[in-house]
């Protein structure tokens, strides 16, 4: 298993709709090959700031067969135009 | 619930001593009032770097509870010369 971890930063006051696309496209994302789970978690410290926790079972599930698939069409439509800046993503295998 | 998001940077050559301290660290938090689970998450695109991520029940579980605990002073003991730059700590509330 692989932990997908992207710290997004929406624009200013962005994040109520920006939590309503998410909620379409997650259901997006829950349908892909390889997919585990994920949670959206929204910081306490600070404003518009979110961190989206993806897992999968391998690392090409989600580099090769979501980003390369139509529903990522879908999902970058929905999603990316409230980043800023654009997120990094990362991924992480457990160790405890 | 309350999810503690924390991002490690570990000094060169020294991941290595870093899970094994974490390995009897995770001991210590584990045993806390308030603390759910927790995951420790080692990058997969960048050497030395790490995510730990704790689930306490409600925030001051965490910001008072543990750190103002004695087993606090042994946490810090046992993990915090590893870290360089010393890491910034976050709490995010889950939405999805």
């Amino acid at each position: 298993m692989i932990t997908e971890i992207a710290l997004l930063k929406i624009r200013g006051n962005e994040s109520k709709a920006f939590e309503k696309s998410f909620e379409i496209a997650q259901k997006i994302i829950a349908g892909m090959n390889g997919y585990i789970n994920h949670e959206l978690q929204k910081c306490l410290e600070e404003e518009d700031k979110y961190m989206l926790i993806v897992r999968w079972e391998k690392l090409e599930d989600h580099t090769e067969g979501f980003r390369k698939s139509e529903e990522y069409q879908q999902w970058k439509k929905l999603l990316h135009h409230y980043y800023d800046p654009f997120p990094t993503v990362e991924h992480y295998k457990k160790i405890y």
